[in-house]
C-alpha cells in the first residue's frame, strides 16, 4: 500500500496508526480509528483496511467527517466514527453531518484489483487520489445505509440505573467502556457511581493509573483518553482481572 | 537504521514494510519482500535486514532489478526477487536481468562497522548513498552466485499431476503455495483443481475470502495477492486447520 | 500523538523507534532508546512514552544531551542516556553534560490535558514546539534530581573478579549486560574471560553470531551493536536456555 502510494504521490507523507489489529476484528479497527481520529488536521486521508469481505460484495466507501476523509470498506469500520460525528452535528446545529459515498469510479483504481487486497489495488490509491485534489462527488454516490456497529451509545440510559457494555479492550488490558461524561450526572461522578461487571463491584475513581491516593483498591474506573470511562488495574490488566470480554454487560449504579 | 539514513539525508523518505519477521526466517522475508517490491516506484532503496550470517564472511549485497536498488546480506534474502525478475527478463527479451554486486567499497560504511549490526553499520548508510546519487558501478563488483533458496517455480511440471509446496504462511495464517497462474491450464482453474495437502483434499475455489456462495467448504483455493494461490479457510487459519507448515509438499491433480 | 505533531507541523519528519516495549516497562523502553539515539542527527527529538505514572506527580522532563532533545516522562526512562552522557563529559573536558528541564509551562499543551495520555497532551505538543524553534530554556526550569534506575556502569570493578549484571533481554533473546570495553582488560578480552551466569559459565567469546569457528560452544559472549558484552547463543534464545532475566548476576572471572 506505501508503495502503492510513493508512486502515485512522491510527497505524500505516509504514517502508520497501526498494524496491530487481529484479523478480522472490525470492531477494534473501529475502536482505534474513533480514538485517533480527531487528533489528525483537516484534509487527512485515513486508509482502514480490516476486510475480511474483500473481493465480496462489500462496497468500499469513503466518509467524510470533521474535514477528514476515510477510505476502506462497507464492514462497520467507520461505524463509530459516524456515530460520534453524527451526534456531534446534532449538538451544534451549524457542523456538517458525516457523509459516506459508494466508491464505484474504477478511474482510479489500480489495475487489474485482486480479490484479496484491495487495500492495495482499491483503497491506497484512491487515497493517494484524493491527496491529489480529486474531487470526493467524482468517486462515486452518496448512501445513507453503510453498516453499523452496535451504537457507541448507552442504550438504556436511566437516572440510577444503567446498562452499558465493554466496548473495547485495549494493549493494556483496560477495559473501555461506552460511558462517557455525557451519560453520567456530575454527581454521579463526584460521589462514586459503581460499575458491576462480571461479578464485580467497581467503586473507586481514580484521576491516573498509579496509585498515588494508595486506596487499596485493585479495579478502578477512570476517564480514557478516548473520552470513554476504563475499568483499569494498576500496572494490571483488568480484563485478565475480571476474565471479561468486548460486549460484556455493565451495571451502572448510582 | 533511520537515524543513520536522516543524518546522511535529512530529506530521505523512509517507510517501514514490516518489522515483524521472526528472527533468522530468511525465506519468511524473502516472500514478504516479493509480495511488496513491485508497488514500489523506480529508484526505490529497499533496505532488508534479516541477517543471522551478520560479521561473518556472508556478503553484503546490492541487487538491481525492476529499476529499484536493494541492499541486504547474501543469504537467500533477494532469492524470490532474483528468481522473479529472471523469469520476466527471460519473457520480455528488451528487459533488463537482475544484476547482483558484492558491497565492497568501505568509502560508505558507519565507521566502526560492528560485527553485530550491518544493517546500522552498512546496509543503511550504503541505501543512503544510492539515494543520494552514488553509482552502483563505484560499490563493489558484479557477483553471480548469490545465496538462493528452493527455487520459487513448481518443480515437476505435469499435466495432470504436479508437485507444490507452502511457500509461505502469512498472518491470516493462509498458506501461500508456489503456484501461480502459469503453471496451470485454464481448464484446470474453471474445473476446479485439485490439491492435496496434509492428508486432505482442497476443492473449491474461492473469489474471495467471504464465503457469499455458501460452498459449506471450510478450506478452499484462492489467488492471492502476490499472485500465488493459497490455500485458506474463512475468518480461520488454515495453517492450523491443516498443521501445515513451510515447506509442506501439494500434490495437484486435475 | 502523530495526528497532534502533524496538527501543528505539516512538515515534521516523524520515524517509530518502536512500539514493542512491554507496558509499564520501563528499563526496556530506557535502554532501546540508549540503542538508538546515538545515530540520529542533531536536533532530532525523541518523544518517549512509556509513562504508567502518566497522571500522577511524576515530572514531565526535557532532557538535552549530544544536541539532541528528549521529552518524556520523570521515570527513569532517560537514565541510562543520561548516564552515557554524563561519563562522556568526565572523558571530554570539554563537552557538555546533559540538562534536565521541568516542563512547567502550560502554552504548548494541548487543551485540555487527559490524566491518561501525556504522549498526546503534552509530549508530542512540546516535542513539535521544541520542532518549531522554541527555545528549550522556556519551557521550565532545570533539575538536577531526575528519577534515576540502578546505573549501568559495573559496581564491584575488581581486576580478577568484577560482578556484573543482564541490563537487558532483546527480541533474539541475546542477554546484553552492563559490561562495556571500559570495563575488561584487554588481555581478558583476548584471554577469554569467563562469565558465570545462572550455574552455566560462558567461555567463548564470538565476534558474529553465526558460528564459523565451530567451536561447538552453545553459549557464547559477544560484543553487541549498543556497545554492551552480550550472552547469546547461535540461533536460539540465549535468555531461553538460561532461564535469564534482566538483573540476573553476572560474576566475571579473568
Amino acid at each position: 500500500m506505501k508503495g502503492v502510494i510513493l508512486s502515485l504521490n512522491p510527497n505524500a507523507r505516509i504514517v502508520d496508526i497501526t498494524h496491530e489489529i487481529r484479523p478480522q476484528d472490525i470492531a477494534a479497527g473501529a475502536f482505534t480509528l474513533l480514538a485517533a481520529y480527531t487528533a489528525f488536521p483537516a484534509g487527512t486521508v485515513h486508509v482502514v483496511v480490516v476486510d475480511p469481505g474483500v473481493g465480496s460484495s462489500r462496497r468500499p466507501l469513503l466518509l467524510l467527517a470533521d474535514e477528514q476523509l476515510f477510505v476502506g470498506p462497507d464492514n462497520g469500520i467507520f461505524s463509530y466514527v459516524i456515530d460520534r460525528e453524527s451526534q456531534a452535528a446534532v449538538l451544534h446545529p451549524g457542523a456538517v453531518q458525516p457523509r459516506v459515498l459508494h466508491l464505484t469510479n474504477e478511474e482510479y483504481f489500480r489495475q487489474p484489483v485482486s480479490g484479496t487486497f484491495h487495500g492495495r489495488d482499491l483503497f491506497a490509491p484512491v487515497a493517494c487520489a484524493l491527496v491529489n485534489g480529486v474531487k470526493p462527488e467524482t468517486l462515486g454516490s452518496e448512501i445513507n445505509d453503510p453498516v453499523r456497529l452496535r451504537p457507541l451509545t448507552v442504550e438504556n440510559r436511566q437516572k440510577d440505573k444503567m446498562r452499558a457494555l465493554v466496548l473495547h479492550i485495549d494493549r493494556f488490558g483496560n477495559c473501555v467502556t461506552n460511558l462517557t461524561k455525557d451519560d453520567l450526572t456530575q454527581e454521579m461522578i463526584d460521589g462514586g457511581v459503581r460499575l458491576k461487571i462480571k461479578g464485580k463491584t467497581v467503586k473507586k475513581f481514580r484521576r491516573c493509573f498509579a496509585d498515588e491516593t494508595d486506596d487499596g483498591a485493585t479495579l478502578f474506573a477512570i476517564w480514557g483518553s478516548a473520552g470513554f470511562l476504563e475499568i483499569a488495574a494498576t500496572n494490571q490488566s483488568a480484563a485478565q482481572l475480571l476474565r471479561a470480554r468486548r460486549g460484556d454487560a455493565i451495571l451502572v449504579l448510582s
